[in-house]
């Protein structure tokens, strides 16, 4: 089985001009093939302050009203999707920049207004694996904004840590696949103000050991929860650390691993 | 040979979501491979104003600033770009968006700054035909976006008449291609406040007796020249007329038809 990487970058690296270009020309130095998956920034704050248009924020997730979805739109899928692309491409690197819509490759429906209403805010139901295998076995890397749609002509905010999860697990038929969040630490640290700290493999067995001894910093449980998922349907390993170490990080010698244990 | 269709639409549509709509719908409904390339329209001089950002033209032409470089890129190929996909895909046409650095598509170089300096505009080099025509095969429809790109990581923002253009010259060498220009009018007119005088055909020999006659109105040479390269360089015909009528375009009952008299 050929093998495939799905690597999603947020905030820290895509706010970042140096290090986002430092990123790029790691990433477009891996062989094989490769997906990376771009989370938004601050950039749509920054825009919607400008344009006085009141952002609200619940628990870390943006409330996606129609003025906002068209700022995040703008943004993600124009600004920064299509630099990210330019730069790949200047790296030799073949990208293309999709959102859901494109070639219907992530269909999503709104999340129903409950407690919280979310606004405009996905929740993916299916990923077309064949339309990414066939991009990367023409040698195409396609650069996926956070972004969805319904099939009904709505675009939709869709968080970029569950597209990364949701295509590597689709694309788990295909390929084995490895799966990498990148982000501003070390890994998982088993003591959050020491960087040199790094928990090297989880399985599931260990996490419950480290959650029942309250081990784990409560802010990366959605994460390691997100990574287990995804190990439980079929991706080989799912990798979280810095971006800055992206080679380390594949060859494991950097970052948290987690794999099934089997 | 195939037949492929390829159809440049402007701000007349592109600003006028109910037009926009009724021209998507007329647009998916189309049989065999097709291209739709949309120009830029209100909206990034309007989001201009609301930043502050002063825009100069010069000949109907934007001096693309670095300012407004990043609006465009945000306006073209995120608003604009993705919600005609989004529109597209609920109208069951499996649409996909792309600027020229997309798959490294539509590659450009900066316009030299002359008398005018354009600042980030480019000049088409070269349209990889192949790229274009993977797609079309694949039944995916290429949403173009004005935006190309140097290779070198700088975007550029492009005339979309002239993407339109060179996509079809380049698409010739695989398919018969017919290119449509949609604008506000019925076709070329020869009387311009009658909108009732459409010149049905134009062949090179017919134009040059229109213009020595100073019977075709100055606005519309440039267009015309353009459709008269075209055919020069492979296209089978280029049709200008009204984007709402879309189908009698094509079958040649409304609009001006340019071939190349053969």
């Amino acid at each position: 089985m050929d093998k495939a990487t799905i690597i999603k970058i947020g905030g820290n690296i895509v706010d970042d001009e140096a290090l986002l270009q430092s990123f790029l020309q790691k990433f477009a130095a891996l062989a094989g093939a490769k997906i990376l998956v771009h989370g938004g920034g601050k950039l749509a704050t920054r825009l919607a302050e400008e344009l006085n248009i009141p952002q609200q924020m619940i628990d870390g997730r943006r409330i996606t009203s129609a003025e906002t979805l068209k700022i995040v739109t703008m943004v993600y899928a124009g600004y920064i999707n299509k630099n990210i692309v330019a730069i790949l491409q200047s790296n030799e690197c073949n990208a293309l920049g999709v959102t859901g819509a494109d070639g219907n490759c992530i269909r999503a429906h709104k999340r129903a207004a409950a407690e919280i209403d979310y606004g405009f805010a996905g929740d993916v139901d299916t990923v077309d694996a064949p339309f990414f295998s066939r991009m990367l076995l023409q040698q195409i890397v396609p650069v996926i904004a956070p972004l969805t749609h319904d099939g009904q002509g709505q675009l939709l905010n869709t968080n970029a840590d569950t597209i990364a999860h949701q295509v590597a697990q689709a694309l788990s038929r295909h390929f084995q696949t490895t799966l990498v969040y990148c982000f501003e630490r070390e890994g998982v640290l088993l003591d959050t103000t020491d960087e040199e700290s790094v928990i090297q493999n989880i399985t599931p067995g260990s996490y419950k050991t480290l959650r029942s001894g309250n081990i784990i910093y409560a802010g990366m449980i959605p994460k390691l929860d997100a990574a287990f998922a995804a190990v439980a349907s079929g991706v080989a390993r799912v990798v979280i650390g810095n971006g800055n170490k992206l080679d380390k990080l594949l060859e494991g010698t950097s970052g948290t691993s987690i794999t099934n244990g089997a």
